[in-house]
């Protein structure tokens, strides 16, 4: 078994002098456009042609960014919306990055009732078994996002099968978007329900916690709403924070710092766009683009 | 544009008298032993050989299927499980299911906020843009299971997409785990949290109704659970239940009741286990079993 994902992400965030998480979501209609003209001569306007520039994007990213940042974050989405050829360059890019040495965090928001549970925690962070006892590896990321929804018993497959794996999760707690209010912030008799879902996961972490006291059972919670996330980090000590919202969604530097614990620790802060399409404001080529702005 | 999803759900089922949707769960090690066999010897125990041996499986069972029940729901987890061989698989069983004439509701139970969701509503029930404007399906879904934690906005990119191709939805309201409860039954100002999300259907889906007066926006309503299933049915008067449960899950044929409308409409019951591995309790070849089980 390795590590556990927390110390592996904090180690590598400390290494590194970096808490930045960088998302790998390319948009089509944003990628560089010497990639484009490539892809088109090589596939016509096609999803394997599509799929092939967002390849070709991540990998020349990833080599720009491997040795600055603890992590990149691959967001399914843009990769299912290219069908078979897209979910390609997703397994391609979890596996380069790894290579890389970067831990991936995949941005799946699944969840199910347990049972399938279990199929999408194998699925992302694990092995399934085939016939006779053999094992294979269908994706073999670091780390998920999952949706608590569903309630517990949806939850604790996802945490038995990244014990097995040295595997961590991010729990939606309290999402970046306006609309996350209509749900996350309807008063029960455990507070608002974003506070509930943090004192769950605050449970659910805490039976396993590294060295330092995290726990590899995380929380996403949204630098768009400080003031909650301060109230979050006081119910969740040991967990990890995965804060998405910064930059492009509006946040400021001064916004994700109630996401972080008085160690200096306990959070990394999700950047997509600014990051990866900065080439769009200089005149750089866009991996070096990506890497000054990383920095 | 197709008519809505509402209008050829409920036409398939009056026509095929059924309201029965075969969930294609295909789970490895219940499979045929003929076919693990002819996998195995044409792959080896590999991913490729699992997923090859799940596609012949969900092959016969469409085509024995086809002309009874009116729907089928693919498990997304089943097939991500197996790496991109198995969404290969997913992809093939998706446009063969089609090619047969039956409706395809893709149980992904998606979600993210509002760009992404755009992105995961095109990848399963509509268009993406490649360059030029020219467009191409990825995967063409009639119907696509989605998590509704993330609020309004993230729901209405699904719905706006929806309407355009004459897809359907099934947002989670009440799920049929015991666990379902730590969340779904929480006390809010607006009564327990699934009635709070059931209401948020019903106003989603009110603006769009078909010639019967359903809407495209449906729910997920575990049979599990029928005393919550009658309040929700009176809260949701125009929405189509997907009802999960039934069979291995435990809720038998009077649960289901309350899930239906007095028109005798208005919902179809999910059963995956008991039709398509029917054949573990007879002698009959899988094909034959699942259809005479169906019927």
């Amino acid at each position: 078994m390795p590590n556990p994902f927390s110390e592996r992400l904090t180690n590598a965030c400390i290494e590194r002098k970096s808490f930045l998480v960088v998302g790998l979501d390319p948009r089509l209609n944003m990628l560089p456009e010497e990639l484009i003209t490539k892809s088109r001569t090589l596939f016509g306007n096609t999803l394997e042609g599509a799929a092939h520039a967002i390849w070709q994007f991540n990998r020349h990213l990833i080599d720009s960014l491997a040795d600055i940042v603890p992590a990149v974050k691959p967001q399914v989405a843009f990769y299912e919306q290219l069908g078979l050829h897209g979910m390609k360059a997703f397994y391609d890019t979890v596996a380069y990055a790894k290579s890389k040495g970067l831990l991936v965090i995949v941005d799946a928001k699944r969840n199910d009732i347990g049972p399938v549970a279990t199929c999408y925690a194998e699925a992302f962070l694990g092995e399934v078994e085939l016939w006779n006892g053999e094992k294979a590896t269908p994706c073999g990321a670091d780390a998920l996002t999952i949706n608590p929804f569903l309630g517990g018993d949806s939850i604790k497959p996802f945490i038995d099968t990244a014990h097995i794996y040295g595997a961590g999760l991010f729990i939606l707690v309290k999402t970046s978007n306006m609309g996350g209010k209509d749900l996350q912030d309807l008063n029960t008799a455990s507070g608002k329900l974003y506070e509930r879902v943090g004192s769950l996961v605050d449970i659910w972490g805490n039976e396993d916690r590294d060295a330092r006291g995290y726990s590899s059972v995380g929380a996403v919670v949204g630098a768009t709403f400080p003031k909650e996330a301060n109230r979050l980090r006081s119910i969740m000590k040991n967990s990890i924070f995965l804060v998405p919202g910064f930059g492009a969604q509006g946040a400021g530097a001064e916004d994700v710092v109630p996401c972080f614990n008085t160690d200096g620790l306990g959070a990394i802060v999700n950047s997509s766009r600014d990051v990866i399409f900065a080439f769009h404001k200089t005149s750089a080529p866009f991996g070096n683009a990506a890497r000054s702005k990383a920095r």
